[in-house]
């Protein structure tokens, strides 16, 4: 068991943004079972319904949370089906959501988790909507969990989920290929390439070239913005720890009119 | 009287946005007075101006949130003016902002409810501008009352304020008549027909028509979004309790075409 | 020294948006740090780098947290390179960020403040990306500070650092020249210039000549947009303290086509 910190964090992630008062409905949920939590919010700007998106996103933010964190993680076309909600005990954190597999990437970042299939009715609230589970399952889950209630009298262990792997990009010959998984705010591009990968290959200051949309670019692999030119279209290793195709001062979703799910290639 | 929990909880609704440093000002002011407090925010996407989308965002969310929250809401076009500034007790909840319409729906959930005119210039911002008295009077008021001041003192009970009906769709021969109270981040277009008065003529899986835009469209009632197929136009009752219109994997506004406001009729 | 509250409130202040993980890491590892601080967003939507306008907004937002605040700001066009991070003792707060102008116009609201560059790699996270400070760096540091640390501790009083003034506005013979510093939600523009000049100059219902982009706009200076026409372009007191032009019921940027950075001049 995970030890249990006088003011528990709980996340959220979801693809319900902001504009509505979806994810406040979430949080009075919360806050009307368990008193004494803290939420803080990863993102609700998931693009709709993309699943892969949410669990990379979710994968990569995990590490700085503090132990004992419940990650409460909704990104659910299938609301309403009979899709499984299901709880994941990762030893020092939590997950709560749809059975789609947006959790199983960061429950794999253990090697042990056991998965519980939400089985407990008297916890849930009282009316269940078909299409917002996550203010009527997962959130009141979510708040009797982070009030000490055992996950045994949440849900049965299930050994059958839907999985879902983060294809963490290849290497090929002389080329690393890979594809991106989310687009931040400035325009970066951020892929799948782990910075271990890259680490192997390149260092800073090296030319290499990238290919996207058909079209090949001549890029430098640089240490940070602040080393790249004005308007300069170039690789770095970004925030979340992976390969970013980044323009200074500009946006390289734009220059290169890619989008979420493209490929991309680096010529070595 | 209500009871006041350990930490109170303070939900925020507003059409000032995120971008600026607005809401976080008047966060700062009620954490300057409220030491003990945990503030929600509802929404701060309320389209500007618009008082009856406000009212209904807080309307439909009032029920998840704990007993005792008070709920700040400020959609104010006219400020500086000679508005009242008004708090409203509920029993069970309190609503403080401009008196305007926007807290009166809220206040009809329960039977009995007491309005009050902010009355005690103590209580206030030494300086109160003419612009923004969300920060300056509605943020001081609501921490005052969160650390227990008797709204007596915060002002005088009034008789007088301007009402507000939200106009819940109606049935009229073999129409249901309604209108568009506000466009979620999907797309989805959520009603004024309450689940209600739906359950009375549908079943799921029943096909209607919808009229919008002098347009008619044959869709399917249907219990969530998993059940529609790829694109198709459908109708669900949506987290929020009301009829919504929705495209699966897709946009219903940009579909019809339509926006806050306008009318739509179902044909059964 | 200033006092410490129970419950220590630190503000971020970002151009990083709300779209990516990236404000949630740093709450994380705050969190992780410092079990009992409440966090709050001043805004995560600067415009990318853009170091005035942060610091403008900054400035701004300061006098509404309580005594002991610690303000996090990161818009950082320098990360990675050899540019210096810094903590500022206020007196009644402390700032953080990077040494490139924009804690400087906050820190001046004080006749007194001290620099201290941040030395103390212990306190810092183990792996220091050279993109992502504000998580790595800041974060951190603002954390170990919130749980009591001294800013001895934390680095070193150093005389240099890059400053920065917030051009405030200035009269010149029968002109009031400003600029652009922030456009709202509403599309209202935020100019540098301060209450104080206005109210030698204008009173309230006084017509005056706006001059932007080359073209003349004769305007009403009003106490509040409830005072004006629907569509008329005004000027008010903004609830920054500065001149705001407006329009009501619509957005002054699109009427006028001005955008930050711009300049204005009205004729007296």
């Amino acid at each position: 068991m995970i030890e249990r910190p006088g003011m528990r964090t709980i996340t959220l992630l979801t693809d319900f943004g902001l504009r509505d008062s979806y994810v406040a409905q979430m949080k009075g949920v919360i806050y009307s079972i368990a008193e004494s939590v803290r939420i803080v919010d990863i993102t609700h700007d998931v693009s709709p319904q993309n699943i892969e998106e949410g669990a990379f996103l979710l994968y990569t933010s995990i590490p700085y949370f503090p132990k004992g964190t419940i990650h409460l993680a909704v990104v659910d076309p299938g609301v309403g089906t009979s899709r499984k909600g299901i709880v994941i005990d990762c030893g020092d954190y939590i997950l709560v959501g749809p059975d789609n597999g947006l959790l199983i990437p960061s429950a794999k970042r253990r090697k042990d988790f056991t998965v519980y299939e939400i089985k407990n009715r008297n916890i849930l609230l009282d009316k269940i909507t078909h299409t917002f589970h996550g203010r009527d399952v997962f959130a009141p889950v979510t708040a009797h969990i982070a009030k000490g209630m055992a996950l045994e009298e949440v849900g049965e262990v299930v050994e059958d989920y839907v999985d879902l792997d983060l294809d963490l990009g290849k290497v090929l010959d002389n080329k690393i290929i890979g594809k991106i998984m989310h687009v931040d705010r400035f325009g970066n591009l951020v892929t799948n390439i782990e910075e271990r990968i890259i680490e192997k290959f390149m260092r800073y200051g090296d030319e290499v070239d990238l290919v996207a949309r058909n079209r090949r670019y001549r890029i430098r692999f640089l240490k940070s913005y602040g080393f790249a030119e004005r308007g300069e279209l170039f690789a770095t290793i970004g925030g979340m720890g992976f390969l970013e195709i980044s323009v200074n001062m500009g946006s390289a979703k734009e220059r290169i009119g890619v989008n979420i799910g493209d490929g991309i290639t680096l010529i070595l």
